[in-house]
């Protein structure tokens, strides 16, 4: 309905960013680099974009980087930037998995902030040692659990805490996608060939690739604590070695005389689904239906009454999504916008850390806690279904 | 595309029908009567209406019935009608569950088809009676699980019977209602009243009531046989005797070199859906989507190919659909055009006993069987639970 | 949310049905019986089913007729029914278009109420005809406009009368199909023959057929009268001398101190359209939308709040939808039920003039003045064209 | 199904840019330039922002420009820039569109590239001296019609020009708003005071804001020329004295021997809709229907098949679509990346001259003559609408 926009760009100078992998060809590189450049907060310096310095000097060169700034390795990065004078201030690490520890560690302890990719780390153990060195550190620790960025999921969680929807009963999360449907990592699919590598991934398969979005989205709606689940996973493509798909029952901890239930489904072989995340809540008073391939859209059910639809900034759109908005309603924001999010509310605590200032109370973005979380409910996931279902403690 | 319709209407003198329930203001009821009348097959002259001879002639005039053939009891209207010249031939059931068991062997024992509401008995070992009764009798029994009416769940069958999808991998069922998300059996809503009462519903609630519906419809369109599951049943409802939300997760018998995985959500509790039932289901090569609310399309995703939908009666629109619909694509057919289906199949099935001939082998109607299986699966559900979610065969 | 039904079943003997029209292969004749038969008011006894004595007796047998009340021609059905004892009260008219006011006039002069298909006849000239001869007849006249008939048109139609959108401004009509793209009607499809042949359908091709529809409908809705259009009318296929596609621009007249204007689009050649059609009203504090094939549903926008979607039956669904539903919310309802709603209302009105009664007041059914209308419209949508699109007066 | 990217980043040094308007609280420079920081093509260096020397250094400096080079006219920073040795390359010009001509004069004579938001002008005739000026200036002139920078629009085009639907014979066009719905011009609403304004605006007020998007969408996809139009203009709302709704009729030339029709709304106050651009093209062998408000998706229906939903960069999305793509299927992209694509296409021919190499041919964007269009599809449809509606040559 209205037109008005609600951009606001950079008053400071850039952070200074530094990235860990996301060398030519790399997917996810290419979206943080798109989501740190969308709000004009910061400015990419230097780079450790591939396994090698002349790999990564070319990589850097396509990208504008000072090839000076190109570093071997990470560590090197680390160690040099953090003598510079105007060096970085944080750096992404979008690495494979297996990486994230060692990587994140180095910068860390030299109080340089990181904006690690999730899931947080290959095993629970680095998971339980990163969270250990991210408390200790002076830096922030950012976890790009990127879809608690979209402004209608921002809105739903408010609802939820104002009690719109009344104590919650269910959360009922789905991630589907269909990319693995068939044995691609066997034909050379460069992203399919670490995902589906336990030494690469971790423990988890879809479980970490996917569900641990969709965990993580239904306890940031719900505003709720898993308690237990069980869950059965399996790997339905032939010699596949981690789990494509996952079903999993959820019982959360007590809250407002409610113990919610949940159930996951994640699958990496579902034809017809691209990346299916939805996220449904239900309490007492009202129902939330949340999907990703539509993010501008949130359906709010009070009980009784008809289904509303709600829309980015429109009508019945309130302050949490307006704040993360750009756009006016009825002009679509996507997946970038939402990851962008991300790194600008990290933006706003990096820029009170260099100012010396309080962070806004309304700024969020998802740290190392969420991601143990994670990598928590992975383990779980494949504990319980090694024991045939049994119901295992979070 | 095409607007020529295919209705096959009665040739031979209609079926003469009774009915045990279905007195004033019951809804089932009016339902199968509506269903019994659509395409012309059924003449209702019977009934058994409500529990009074009274009440029972009173709606019985409502409907235009004959006093004399208005009674008091079902057992009263089998032994009376049985031995007229033009009793009835069928008798349709329509009362709450726990009085199926004994209304269908009355009018089994003498020879007069039955078509029973759902689910088939109040307690599995009435259903195990009543099995071994209708497989022991020349009279058909015809279970009303009316989604198996719709023409898009037929294709779907047929499709996946086709191999068009591929072995399957995944059966996702879904059936949430929000109706008793208040506790309205205690303020005098009859249809909550004994929905929610054990002594009439049996074990299950949410389950028995659509759970069995979603349970039956998976496995009519994938084709597969439930082995085991596991279950997490609730009473959200404070006072609630039955269940009103379950979750499931289910292992399938192997069919073609795959076992297949499915989740069965069912609720009465979530917020904003009416009649939510929704199945999916995904083999090798491809998926297969229907949602009851909007059931005249059907969703095909050939795995690598973008997706198609599906419509009744429409460009790819199969036989299978075809023989079951009525009017041409684009003019949407419903609920009540479903259920219809269910006493058309019936009534070909009861034509041809009674000519002698033999039924075209595309008639399709759920009997016994599948109404044994459902109370199978209520059973399990309800033990599983009891049993912290331990895995039940079935 | 409930699960109550509502149906009203009959009371009274039904109404004694004959039918002109309708034989062996015919798409509307076995609708108009569906429709009749669905709630139990009425009984084919007679027809006039063919253009033949003996095809006529051939197609009555399908249906179940005496053959002695099987007839040659409607005149001859006319006359003899009229002397019956019991001849038939109510005639259904399911002929092309052409034969409609022949017919009608037959069975009006002899007092037997007429139910005619549209449009109302295939000339301007036999309608204005007709218009006179219903209105001196004591008998009713209904014309099948089914789409009035759909729960959430009538609600639609409640709504705007009671102000909820404020005074109307903008009446966006359409019609789309796909099934005349190509030229079948050379090709021996025979509802395509008669439905391009001015003879037999008139002077117009989409815009009789389907046009009358959608403007019936947005007039029907807004409660607006038209008071001149601009037409732009194709015959796109090579040889067809019916247009196949039509773009109207519509004025209407003053009311609550609005000139609305309006826009209407029909055709048989948009590939990916069966029956789309869509009418969407907009007024100073709000819109609603409605479509044909997921009628169900109805989109409130209240200006300024979120959007609603309200369902048949469901929460915000208001008392003109719920006397002509059947079954409850989240069970759609469809086509059949819609054109049931025609019937059923057209019952309540002939009963009422059988016992001497009033007629309920909530009671509608389209009748020779809209029939009428509509025939003025497509004399002015042709009359435009011809003349480069001027404004013609209706 | 894919999730690799294929993002293109920078490789050569950045365009410098400038901005003319885009201060403080303006929604379309925001945009503008985060459209131009999305793929790194451009770096902004020069503004001139405001309407004062105070202001544009004002807004300069929270954009993190150099003081220096925030002027108080575009005059002077054209005159200023063009003799620096690396003063701006291009200019975003972003004002109100009563400034846009003269504005642009300044930089194209100094062989400075424009990148201009719509409509063009505020008059045909500005209009018409702007081509005169972009056609015999060196400079690029780029228009932003973002909505052709949309992947799924790019691939109707190329569906079309394959000649997958065969030839064209029907385009409908809408583009319904509601923010124009109530009068908030005169309420102080910014953004609606100079668009509903003759002097800032031009002649038409939704059909130059709104209409020329559609219109221009309408012939990008279907390859067609518009010939001849025949409008019905309102100002709804009392006292407003631009149109706010359009209806319009359209005849395109000949093409593939068949002269095609269109339909064309546009509104302000259609309440329920923000931003409902939609274009539907018919041809002989099928249709193809995209909507901004999900401009992942594109309907493809090829005639006797079933409807196909293709996805960016899914099964069945094309080169066309898959190089102005970000991020692979089921993640969505929105408008910001749709207007970064015109950038980018703009940055691709730019940085050609700059190289003195050839243009990729598959680079689109709209120029002045698109722009010039726009204003005669206004300025007829003012014409028509005066003159009752008749049928003005374009």
């Amino acid at each position: 309905m209205a037109i008005e926009g609600s951009v606001v760009e950079a008053r400071q100078p850039r952070i200074r960013l530094g990235m860990v992998g996301g060398g030519a060809g790399a997917f996810i590189g290419a979206v943080h680099r798109i989501a740190a450049r969308l709000d004009d907060h910061y400015e990419l310096v230097a780079g450790a974009l591939s396994s090698t310095p002349e790999k990564s000097i070319a990589s850097g060169r396509e990208l504008g980087l000072d090839p000076a700034r190109c570093y071997g390795s990470f560590k090197e990065m680390a160690i040099r930037e953090a003598r510079l004078k105007n060096g970085i201030e944080a750096v992404a690490i979008v690495t494979p998995n297996h990486v994230h520890y060692e990587a994140a560690k180095e910068f860390l302890k030299r109080g340089i902030h990181v904006i690690c990719d999730k899931p947080l780390t290959s095993t629970l153990s680095d998971a339980r040692k990163l969270k250990k060195l991210a408390d200790e550190s002076d830096a922030l620790f950012v976890l790009t659990h990127n879809y608690t960025g979209y402004p209608m999921v921002r809105q739903a969680r408010q609802m939820v805490q104002d009690g719109v929807i009344g104590p919650v009963r269910l959360v009922q999360m789905e991630y589907p996608q269909d990319w693995l449907t068939e044995n691609i990592e066997q034909t050379g699919q460069k992203q399919a060939a670490w995902r589906t590598d336990p030494a690469r991934s971790g423990a988890g398969g879809s479980t970490g690739d996917i569900g641990t979005h969709a965990y993580n989205l239904g306890c940031f709606v719900s505003g709720l604590e898993l308690e237990e689940l069980a869950a059965d996973l399996d790997s339905f493509v032939p010699g596949r070695q981690l789990d494509d798909n996952a079903h999993v029952m959820m019982r959360f901890a007590e809250k407002d005389g409610v113990r919610a239930k949940g159930m996951l489904w994640c699958s990496q072989v579902a034809p017809g689904n691209e990346n299916g995340l939805k996220i449904r809540v239900y309490g007492t008073k009202g129902g939330l239906e949340w999907v990703q391939t539509d993010p501008n859209y949130l359906w709010h059910s009070p009980f009784g009454e008809p289904k509303r639809l709600l829309t980015r900034n429109g009508a019945g759109s309130d302050a949490a999504a307006g704040r993360v908005s750009r756009i006016p309603s009825g002009h679509p924001e996507g997946y970038l916008e939402g990851f962008a999010n991300i790194y600008t509310e990290a933006a706003r605590a990096i820029l009170a850390k260099r100012q010396g200032t309080k962070v806004d109370p309304a700024v969020f973005y998802p740290t190392v806690d969420d991601g143990l979380k994670g990598m928590i409910f992975v383990e779980a996931c494949v504990q319980s279904s090694k024991r045939n279902g049994a119901w295992v403690k979070v």
